[in-house]
Order: C-alpha cells, then sequence, then structure tokens
C-alpha cells in the first residue's frame, strides 16, 4: 500500500516502484508510477542539495549531475513514492502529455545485431557474403540526425526524396518507409572521452525504446559511399521515459561470447535480457530479443569514445535494429518481407510490405526486474502522416 | 580613418570593415576589426532592442534572431566601426583567446567536389568508374560529431583505433592522420523544414572555414556499409570567426551547369569564389579554389531538409573536401600523396605523405570583396599532438 492510487503501481506491473522512469510533463520533470506522473517541483524539498536539478523543465541537469546524483534522487524517488503518505505538495498528472524529456547532443545508432546485418547483407548483396569483415571486429555505428529525434506520439510525415527508377532517379514520396525497432541509452556525467567498458554504466543513465524509421528507398539510392542520410533524418521517434540503468540490474546477461580487441572486451555483463513487442495497427508481429544482441552498450560507448571523441550529457546511442534468428523475432519490415516480396498479414486480413499512410506502430518492451517483478520500458508509437505536396 | 586603430582594419586587408566576422573572446560576442576584436556587450545600448542578443556570451542568440536582425546588427557595426570616434564603452581585445562562437547543434558534411570524389574513388576503387552513380544528381553527406568541433588552434590529438593489416585488425595510434580543407556554413533563423534553393541566404548566417581531420587507416575498415564515424569524430575545427554571408555579395557565382531534379535548381548563382590556402608547416602546399564545387550551399541545405528535417540555429554544414582540377588544387593529403603513394616535400626538404606528430596545418582564404576590396575567412589551424598512450 503507498499513498499513490496507481492500480498500474505494482511490482508485476511495468511501471511499478521497481522502474520508475524520468520524463518532462507539464514543464517539469517528472517520475512515472504508473499510468500517472509525479511531477518533481512541487516536491523538490525532499531532495536537499540536489532540489535545483530535480525542479529543471527537462532531464539534461539531472543527466549533467552524474552517477551518484542519480542513484541518489532514485533512492529518495522509491521511499516517497512507495510511502504511506503523500509528501508535502505532491499531485499526480496525466501521462499523455509527456513531451521530448532531454535535449540530444549527439546521436549515433549503432548496428550491433548479427541477424539483422546478415539479413540486410543477404536482402541487398546476395551474392555476397552478408556480413562485411569489420562487423564481428567493432560495434558499426553512424551518427544520425539529433534534430529530428522526437518524443512517442509525434506524426511521422512521409518524407519526400530521390528514389532510383529505371529511367534515371525520381523525386516523390518514399515508397518504402520502414520501421527499426532498437533500444537507446541516454548520457550523463562529465564529459569526457575514453569511457572503458567497465566505467560504461557511469556514463550511461537510462534507457529508451527507438524507433529508427527509414525510407529504403531513399537510402538505398543515396547511402553510398558514405552511409544513410535522408533515409533517416526525417524522425527518429524515442519513448517519452526515460528508464534509468539502475532499474536493469536483474537483467543483466552476457553478450554472445567473441573474440575482441582489448578494449572491447568486457568485464562483466552488460548485455540486457528485454524483450521488445512490434504492433502493427494492433497485430504484434515481431517480438525481438535484445539478448541476442552480439555488442553491448559498454561496447559500443568505449568503441564510440576509443579515439578521442567526447561524450555529453544528452548524448543518444541506440542499438541498431534488434533481430533474433526467428521470423516472429525481426526488428524491421524490410526483414519481415524479405525486402517487399512477402506479404505480412495483420488483423481483419490487411497485407503489407511497408508502411500505408494512417498505420501505426507501437513497440513496448519488458525486462525482468527485482523479486520476480517485471521492469517496463515505455512505448515508443507513431503514426504515419501522408507526404507533403 | 577610423577610431579604430589597427593597421588590419582597410579595405584591402582581409578583416577591414567589409568584412566583420563575429566570434567569442573574453566571454563575450564580439566582431573582429582588423587583427582586434571588439566585445558588443559594453557597447550593446547601441542596438536598441537587439541589446541582449549581442549581449549574449556565444552567437547563438543572434543566429537564432534571424535574418533580419543580421542585417540591422551589420549595418549599425559598420556605422561604429568606421565613425571617427568610439562609441561609449568601446574596448579592443586581442583575437588570440577566441573560442568556439557558438554551440553546434547538428553537424553535417557534403562531398561536393567532383574532383576531390573522381580522386577519392580511382584511390580507392581504382578499377571501378570512380563517381558512383548517385554522385551527379544529388549532394552526398552524411552526419558527423557535433560534440567534438572544435575552435581553430585547439591540438588535435593522433586518435587511436583499428585498422586493417594482413593478420587482421590491429589497434593503435592512426598512420594515416589527414586533412580535409572544407567551408563550412552556419544555420541560424527559426527551427524550420523543406528550405527551398531561394530561401537559403535566410537561414545561412555565415561562413567559417573546416579542416575536417580524417584518420584514413581508420576510415578504410570501419566505413562500410554506414560511413565514416571515429575515423572523422575526434575532431573537426573550425576558424574562431564566422564571416556574415552578406559579406560575401561581390563574390557569387555559378555552380557548374548540370541537369538536377527541380528542387535543386538554384534560381541565382550560390557558389562563392573563395580561394583557399592551405599551409603545412610553413609551406604552402595547396590553393583549392571553392568556385569549382559542383553544388553550393543552396542545394545543399534544399537537399538536406527536402525529406522534412529541420535546421535549428547552430547547424553547420560543411562543403566537403575542395579540391581542383590541378596538382595545387587539392584539399588532402590523401588526393595530394595520392593515396601515400608519393612524397609532398616542404620547405626545408621535409618530405611528407600524411600528418607526422607537431606538424601544422593552417587553411586561410580569401575572396572578392565589394569596391576592389578583399573578404578573409578566419583561419583554422591546428597542430597534432602524440596519441594517449
Amino acid at each position: 500500500m503507498t499513498w499513490v492510487q496507481d492500480e498500474g503501481f505494482t511490482a508485476d506491473a511495468p511501471f511499478g516502484p521497481q522502474t520508475l522512469p524520468y520524463g518532462v510533463v507539464d514543464g517539469q520533470l517528472a517520475v512515472r508510477v504508473g499510468n500517472q506522473a509525479l511531477p518533481l517541483r512541487p516536491i523538490a524539498h525532499e531532495f536537499g542539495a540536489l532540489a535545483d536539478v530535480v525542479s529543471a523543465d527537462s532531464l539534461n541537469p539531472l543527466l549533467a549531475a552524474g552517477c551518484p546524483a542519480w542513484t541518489e534522487v532514485r533512492a529518495r524517488l522509491t521511499e516517497l513514492t512507495t510511502a504511506l503518505s503523500a509528501p508535502r505538495g505532491a499531485t499526480l498528472l496525466p501521462i499523455d502529455d509527456a513531451v521530448l524529456p532531454f535535449t540530444v547532443a549527439d546521436y549515433v545508432d549503432f548496428y550491433s545485431s548479427k541477424y539483422h546485418a546478415e539479413n540486410a547483407g543477404r536482402i541487398f548483396r546476395p551474392k555476397d557474403e552478408p556480413l562485411l569483415p569489420n562487423w564481428l571486429h567493432l560495434p558499426v555505428g553512424y551518427h544520425g540526425r539529433a534534430g529530428t529525434v522526437v518524443v512517442s506520439g509525434t506524426p511521422v510525415v512521409r518524407p519526400n526524396g530521390q528514389r532510383r527508377s529505371k529511367d534515371g532517379p525520381v523525386f516523390g514520396p518514399s515508397q518504402k518507409l520502414d520501421i527499426e525497432a532498437e533500444v537507446g541509452f541516454v548520457c550523463g556525467g562529465p564529459v569526457t572521452s575514453r569511457v572503458s567498458t567497465s566505467a560504461a554504466a557511469d556514463h550511461v543513465f537510462g534507457v529508451v525504446l527507438v524507433n529508427d524509421w527509414s525510407a529504403r528507398d531513399i537510402q538505398g539510392w543515396e547511402a553510398q559511399p558514405l552511409g544513410p542520410f535522408l533515409g533517416k533524418s526525417f524522425a527518429t521517434s524515442i519513448s517519452a521515459w526515460v528508464t534509468p540503468l539502475d532499474a536493469f540490474s536483474a537483467a543483466r546477461v552476457h553478450t554472445p561470447a567473441h573474440k575482441l580487441l582489448d578494449y572491447l572486451v568486457e568485464d562483466a555483463p552488460w548485455g540486457l535480457d528485454l524483450v521488445l513487442e512490434v504492433d502493427w495497427n494492433g497485430t504484434v508481429v515481431s517480438r525481438p530479443r535484445f539478448a541476442d544482441m552480439y555488442y553491448s552498450f559498454a561496447q559500443q560507448l568505449a568503441h564510440m569514445t576509443v579515439n578521442g571523441a567526447t561524450v555529453r550529457p544528452g548524448d543518444l546511442f541506440a542499438s541498431g535494429t534488434v533481430s533474433g534468428p526467428n521470423r516472429d523475432q525481426l526488428g524491421c519490415f524490410l526483414e519481415m518481407s524479405w525486402g517487399g516480396r512477402d506479404k505480412i498479414t495483420l488483423a481483419g486480413g490487411e497485407q503489407r510490405t511497408f508502411l500505408e499512410d494512417d498505420d501505426t506502430v507501437r513497440i513496448t518492451a519488458t525486462a525482468p526486474g527485482p523479486n520476480g517483478s517485471v521492469v517496463g520500458l515505455a512505448e515508443v508509437a507513431g503514426t504515419v502522416s501522408p507526404a507533403l505536396p
């Protein structure tokens, strides 16, 4: 029994006291308790020297405050939300109006599912080895557009762009609009470089779900030799709620054993046993397992900074499409439809290869929590709007 | 005659009254007058409603204020710096301590020199057509790392990373550290999407020189299939002073005629007749002509936003390596040494292919200004430090 009156605030629900993710509601940093939001500004007096940090209008000051502050605020929130009586000033708000919880500094997207990379290789280069030679030695990645990271629920306007035709390139709305179901990591702590795998947890604040919307026809024409650009930069959606890394203490697993250069070797298991669920217009079309990823976030962060690149509070890096070995574990429609060859059947009989206007995709995920509880990652959802004229 | 006592503040010097670039010195927005800086906070009372904008500690508020404000502030600065007597409160400071003049939002790097793209193609893929099929139809580009854009003068630490060897990848300091001499464009005005070529000047505040330092061995191993990542993300240097686009009214030229899809067609010449100069340890090794570029900044911005991607104040996009048809017009050492095959001889007889520790590279540029004057772009310089152990 706690003062928080919310049926979703229990240990067997995804947003119970074991989860406590952060978001921004009503212009204030807030914590999610079940299906409501507890804004922190009215109860900032409960946080001592961190009152200013929790009174902010975004997560950025808490990200910058560093790991000891993250631990302290979370411990205090656990006490406050599980107490019998409410702290002075506490109010609960609906979660529906949550906005982008932090300003994204740099956004990096990796490519760390071996199943996804092999499938993409087989689809795009059917005559060659599916994996390129570097893939088994480093987490391949690239920079995306930070300015077009949007919060879950933001409509996704079908992008216009150039695509191939037999008579040369043509311009118009993408005809192969796709999703990529991914897991994202939000950085914090001091600006620093060369974060070793063993120090990753000091620089990763929390976890979100990511839908890296992709226009496959634009991407296919533009992306050589410098990589994806306009095929991805129109929108990248993330969860409205950032779940602290500390919530995943019971979900840690080893990534698959593989021989790597020293700077990529982990001394602790930083894979996470998350199961994602991809829902297309009400039909669950896939349940990718994040535990199948080949590289962990600790390895990705170590790689990203080994050349001296700094990492800043608000940096976001994503895993790349999460795909497993089975047909019902794939993280994008490119793979599910095998490049558009096979139809995907939705409830009600609708058939799809890529996204049509007004389609909605929702991605959710859960992980095992402490003592048999369940930890949820807030959904990332989006509905496709028609292309602009 | 003006009250500004500086021998460099004349119409035939690069930083005379025709130029007036902005930077940040002593924690204040400042304008460069010859070889000194005029901080704007002490004379903010001269700027009416824009006093707050010019009193800022960076260029970002002026970038956000939009094109009419840019015109107004520049006109007032022209009056104030060319007057016989100094405005109340005016002081002049050395320019040596200028810091990064704005916070970079997103950084995009293009690849818009046909000579450079052809040379890179011939070096890396000698058996194939030098240009990939998309190159003549769109300005190929990719996102770089905004958080590692640094101001001219910042030491560039040789990056560590993976590179190919015959026994598989090895880790260590890059052995092929290179420059890329580029021209960068700084965005401002309201957050917007779909900037047509004809509206580009309303969203591009000014121009800097860029050295996009590149570790060719790291890049060569990592960059397939998603493009450059750690081979570029360790440092990108820019000029300390941002020259307003308005200063280049006499330098506008047409880009080479070529057939393009409608959204890339220009109704005005947005090529710029800049000549760059690349100085390596005191030897000028190249003078690339920016007028030779195949795509203009207006075409780059129109392309970058045609898919609906927003552009924000502080976005930076760079031209890609500026190379011309001749050996003494190349913008990187990869081309000058033809992939490391040929030695480049410096004054004093030193020979180079790529950069050695303690090497210094300075890139400068000038353009024709109004009435026979010369408009300068402030140098971008950097010295290589040894790799970290």
